[in-house]
Formats: structure tokens, sequence, C-alpha cells
């Protein structure tokens, strides 16, 4: 690619990328994505926009994901994609530059007047971060099956709000709006239209169909995630492009500890049940576990109630994340750290409660893909990363890779995570070509 | 007191109580009657309808405090009363039982046809929990002069509304309604008719208004609070009843930890600056000095940002409350608990920064009146409290008692918080002993 050519991807880039960006900044404190929520349905209507605009079939499936096809939607089809949602605090490029890389890369590739011998799918899954829900991919587990739909409609965000109900709120909220006939402001979740009742042209499906989803699912014959990096990997390596060679297993637990609410200017210390002192301990026992079993732990969730300053906790509530290279290393580290929650729970007169949230097997990229892109890249790195993904779930239904762009500090799930323009550019480059290899040869 | 007397009196008690007790009930969950809230509307409403019901001179200070006159205000006023508002999660006791006990000893020194020698005044002291502010006593500590008005004005609760943005928001609430010529739905603040923009008939204060009170504080001649006891010291007594020696000195400090948000699947524990880390060795380390010191240590409100299962934090805000039976032993266990915060945030790369919220020395209550009371009441113990109190804050103003009522279980700002009713009874006969001492000897 000549350095003109790059110029031009390169103001094109950076003009999708300032107009999604802006939507859901929220400055310093970062992005807050959540499924369904109001800034969702503005990033929902961005995508069926940026179809319509190309000129390509916009559909809607049974769970929510949005799909953009260059051709007629069919078996076989090359799909690329990612999602864009957020965790609280996001940052901008965790999905996003997938979504945003997978539109630029079918540009350059219509523009350079090349002729897929298969259909072309760009794809928005719906609650990859699992941010408000609390299980990650939901959009790409309830089409594989992987989540069943009644399992689904009754997980339940921190307002005590179902998935179903959050679907029809989504719903009514655009659907209310459709029915005025005024002209919504441009930017607002009213000015992309009204929901249709989850027909494919909408942005929210009913809550009653979500569900497997063979159709949408037989259709995929390759898929392909473009992500930022989470990690150093390529920074350290000084490559800008990598490839995926595997998911650790990961999983979410969570901890409840029942202590006995009280009078922190009154009670006793041998009279109390505080809860906060086995989370505490917990807290401290993930990070010795993991260090020992070279594995990551984390408590970055906590609910305390009441959180009064001169009240002592009647109960804490706090998320395990833990993550290793094999499934029998994350199992270990969880027991061992279940069991110095509830010895210390013991030391207190506190019950201690640990429930799985969710989790997610290793998955190991296929070797025949991965080489394949490798190939036509000339030689990239392939490293493994400790972050789920939508391209995960998929890997056990269908071929599929990944596509990383360097991350040079390595931040992730925060404001400060960042790619240069110069990689994100070459990602869009890395992923074309990937794109006509698998659809034309 | 015959039997038939204190039946009847027993059942004045329990109608007050209940109609009392049912406004904010949030059942299981316990009160949340945060100053300034529309639920501390409507108990500001319910205390200027008991002053008109008894035909008592209801009168709003500059400081939001609500005062029932028997009898013309006047220097040497024998005033009780304690406070509405409560912690999240509190119980029914903890401040209505003084207000409630008060009006009931004033009903029954009239219908004894007792003439005081001085007025009597029932008091309704604002915002004393500090759950929403962060200041405890705030109402009392302004009537003395112990808060300055700026800095009250520019406290900020957990939205980041200040205290004076508060204010103002409670009288438009309460003016915009008065405007209307509809009648309000009973036990709505509505109900209790508009404020009168700061006028002594109003129920909140102009936010320009609050300080020093000299005219408020210059009729106290001598304060009684009753109080439910908040620990098990009457309970092992076997005494229903009994006086306060003195309160511990107490503070909160807010202990922020400031980490570096990332991703929790993909950040190597080596390059992590994990703020909960250094927090959890902090509540350890909390709970270690208090037991060395004798005293009171508590963690029991958290904040984290960005609070996601997948996200290492980027900051954690923890409170820190103390007391111990002299200042000396708050400091030193105070220090202590900073250094091992310190220490560990060092290891992490985790700045920590304490900063003093609130300090109260230790208040010894006066011997003379003490022993006064326990000689009108017949004997009964006196004994010290880790709580803070509206009484404590007169008392380096103006003679200052405190009664209380015996707690079976000891358990406090919790809704299992609970007082036998016998027991609520026979502080309404000590308080009633007590005032008529006071005001007619």
């Amino acid at each position: 690619m000549d350095g003109d050519r790059r110029g031009e991807l390169r103001a094109r880039f950076e003009g999708l990328w300032e107009a999604l960006a802006a939507i859901g900044d929220g400055g310093a404190g970062g992005y807050r994505r959540f499924a369904w929520t109001p800034v969702d349905l503005v990033l929902r209507g961005w995508f069926r926009e940026q179809a319509a605009l190309r000129g390509l079939t916009y559909e809607l499936d049974r769970n929510g994901n949005q799909w953009a096809w260059w051709g007629a939607p069919a078996p076989g089809a090359v799909v690329t994609g990612s999602h864009l949602d957020s965790v609280p605090g996001g940052g901008a490029f965790d999905g996003p530059l997938g979504v945003v890389s997978a539109f630029l890369a079918v540009d350059e590739l219509r523009e350079r007047g090349v002729v897929p011998a298969r259909p072309i799918a760009v794809v928005n899954f719906a609650d990859e971060e699992g941010a408000r829900f609390g299980v990650a991919c939901v959009g790409s587990r309830l089409l594989t099956g992987i989540l069943g739909p009644d399992e689904a409609r009754a997980l339940r965000d921190g307002d005590g709000v179902t998935l179903a109900e959050a679907l029809r709120s989504a719903q009514t909220a655009l659907g209310t709006a459709g029915h005025d006939d005024h002209r919504p402001a441009p930017g607002t979740p009213e000015a992309y239209g009204r929901t249709v009742g989850g027909d494919d042209q909408g942005l929210v499906p009913n809550a009653e169909g979500i569900g497997r989803d063979g159709r949408a699912l037989g259709r995929i014959g390759v898929f392909v995630e473009l992500h930022i990096e989470q990690g150093r990997g390529l920074a350290d390596l000084d490559a800008p492009i990598g490839v995926a060679s595997a998911i650790w297993p990961h999983g979410r637990w969570r901890c409840t500890f029942h202590g006995e609410g009280n009078h922190a200017g009154t009670t006793r210390l041998a009279d109390r049940h505080d809860p906060m002192l086995p989370f505490a301990s917990a807290v401290l026992a993930a990070r010795q576990a993991a260090e020992q079993a070279g594995a990551l732990a984390t408590f970055g969730k906590v609910r305390v109630d009441p959180n009064g300053t001169n009240a002592i906790p009647s109960r804490v509530d706090a998320w395990l994340d833990g993550r290793a290279p094999d499934a029998a290393t994350v199992d270990a580290m969880v027991h061992r750290i279940t069991e110095a929650a509830r010895a210390a729970g013991a030391e207190h007169g506190v019950r201690v409660e640990v429930v799985t949230e969710s989790s997610t097997p290793v998955v190991e990229f296929g070797d025949e893909l991965r080489d394949r892109i490798v190939a036509t890249l000339g030689g990239v790195p392939a490293l493994p990363t400790g972050a789920g993904h939508d391209a995960g779930i998929l890997s056990a239904s269908v071929p599929s890779a990944m596509l990383f762009v360097r991350n040079r500090t390595g931040v992730s799930h925060s404001p400060a995570e960042h790619a240069e323009t110069e990689d994100c550019v070459a990602g869009v480059v890395a992923l074309t070509a990937v794109l006509e290899d698998l659809a034309c040869r």
C-alpha cells in the first residue's frame, strides 16, 4: 500500500473513529456503555446507519446481535466484527476497534473491486462485557446455545432488573418515541427510529424470542475478530499486529459474606460479626494464590450493606475474577481462595457463600486457520490472552481466529486504554488482507 | 405510678410510636432517613404537628433544629429531645425514642397539673447521624458554632450535592407544592404545608442563614437526651434505665487508595497497582490495632471505582471509624492503621491518602447534673458509650446529660435494633421525673 493510500485510510479511520468515540464518552471517567441502556441503543443505531450508508444488508438476529452483509446472507460467510458495549470506566478501543476496522476493511475490498467468492458480514455482538448482568458474551453464548434463553432472561442487573425486562424497556423507549411525529435530535436513540418489535430491521430483540439461532450460526463459515491487545505482549515484541493462540480458561465467582449489622461505635470487638474482615482476608488470599499458581485473581467489584460510616456491615458481596493457562489451575486457585475466605469467616462468625456466576473453558484457536492468517500477513507473532472474547465462544462451533493490535502500555478496561492510530491503520490493512484471502481463495 | 396509669401510658406510647415508626419504614432493609430528603421532611412535618396538637409553640431555628415549647421560650429552659434521622439500614429507636419520650413526658407533667418554674422544650436536632454528608451532629454543631457555616454549606453527599443545595432543593420541593390549591395526601411532605423560606414556622432553614445561634443556645438551661442504649451494658446489669458517664472520643477518616485501573484478565500481577490490596491490609490492620488498644475501629463504608467484575479498580475510598476511652489512644490507633495502609500501598505502587473528616473529643458529662438525675431516679447505673450524640456536642456549652433505655441484644444501627415497650415506658416515667425535678425545683 503506497503512502497516499495509507494516508487516505488513516483519514477515514480517524473520521469513523471520532464519530463512534463520541458516543457515551465519559471523559476521564471512561465509557459506561452497558447493554440495552440508552447509550447502547445509540451505538446500535450507529451500526445500522453504517450498514445503510454502505448499502449493506442490515439484520438484527434473535439475540440482538447486529449484522451488516456484503452479498446475500448465506452459509459459508466470512464474518468479522466485535462488540460496542464496555465495562464501567472502560476505554474506547475494547470492542469498537474491531467493528470500525471491519467496516473499513469491507470498504477497502469494495473500492479495490474485489469480488468475493462468498458473502462477508460485519457483526456487533450484544453484551460482550457482561458489565450489567454479570455474564460475559451473552449475545454469542445465546447464539451458540451455550447460554439457555430462560437462564438469560432471568439474569438481573445491579438494580434487580432482569434481562427480559431490560429488553422490553429498551423496546418501549424506542417504540414510544416512534409514535410521535416529531423529529428527534441527532445522536439520541430516537433519532435512529423506533424498534420494530424484534423484526430483523430493529435494534432490540423480543425477550421471548432469544435462544440458540441455528440459522444465524449456520451461515458463519469462519469468524475473525480484530481486538486491541489487552497486555504488552506485542509491545514487548515490537510488533504492531499479532494473532491469538489461545484464551485462558476463566470465570467469575460471587462471594457473599453474611455478617451482622451493628453500631460501629458501641459494639464490642468480641460481639462483632463483621463481614468486611473475612472479605479482606479473601482479597489478600486471592493475590497470594494467584502468585503461587502463576495465574490471575482479582476482586474488582464489591457491594457493602448498608455501607454506612458508623455501621458494621451486615453483608459484603464481592466478585472474584480468576484466570489461568489451564482449567485445573483455575479450579485449584479458586478452591484455595474459597477455603481461606471460609476460614476467616468462621473466625468471625460470618457465613461465606461462593457461587459460580460464569466459567469458560480454555479456547485453543485452530492451528489451520491461524497458520493461514499468519502466512497471509507475512509472519506475525501468536500469543495467548487472559481475556474472554466472542471469538472464544464461537470457536466451539465454527473456525475462529483473532487479530490483536498493539497496545503500548498494555492498559485496558480503563480510560487510559490506547492504541496508536498508526497501529490501528495497520490493523485495518491486515484485516483487509485476511478477509480477501478467506473470501476469495 | 399505679397499674392503670402505667397501662394508659403504655397505650399512648404505642400509639405515638406506631405512627412515627411507619414513616420511611424499609422493613427488613431498615430505615434510611437521611437529612433533607423527602422522608426527613415528612418526619419534620410529624414533629411540627405534634407541637400543634399539644398547643406547644413551634419554632425552627436557623440551623433546622425544631423546637416545641411548653411556656414562653426563654433562657434557663429545660430542654429534652433527640433526633429523627437515621443511618442507612437503621433501626426505629436510635433518635426517635428520645423525641417520642419527650412529648409523652411533657404530656404526663401537664396532665398531672405540674406548673414548671421555667419553660420546657422538646427538640429535634437536624442531621445527627451524618449519614448523608459525612459529618455527624450537624444541627447541634452549627448551633454551638463547633461547625462553621461555610464549611457546612460545602459538605457534599454521595451524589456530589452540597448541603446548601440540599436545603434549597428541600425548600423548593415544599414551596412548589404549597403554591397549589389542592389538598395533598396525608403522610406526604406536602401535607405538612409549604416551607416559609426559613422563618421560624417552616421545616427547612435558609442555607444562607445557618451558623452559630446564640439566641437558641442561650435559652438552654439544661439538656437531657433520652436514647436507646447501643450496647448491652444495661442488659448485663439487669437495669431498664441508666445514665451516661462519658462519650468516648471518636472520629472518621477517609482513606483513599489511588491505584491504576486495568483489565483483570490480562494485566500481569507484577504490572498491577491494585488499590483493593492495601485496602484489605488496612481492614485487617484496623482490627488488630483496635484489639491491641482496647478500642474500636471499623471500615463500614467503601466505594470502588469503577467497580467492575473484570476490572482492577483504579481507586478505592474507605471510611474508618475509630473510638477509644481517650483521645491519645484514638490518635495512636489511627496512626498505626494509616502506617499499615501506607506500607501496603507502597508495596503495590498505590498512593494512600488519609483525611480526617471529623474528630470529636471525649465528653465527660458533669457530675453534678448526673448525680442529681441518679438521685431523682432512686439510683440507676452510670455507663460510658462509644456513640456520639447531640448531648455530647451541647455538653461543651450547657449542662447536659443522657438517659439510656435498655437494649437487650445491644444491636444498633441495624433493623434488628430493639427496646422492649416495657422499658420504653420506664424511660418515659424516668424522663418525666427528671424534667419535673429540673423544671420545678
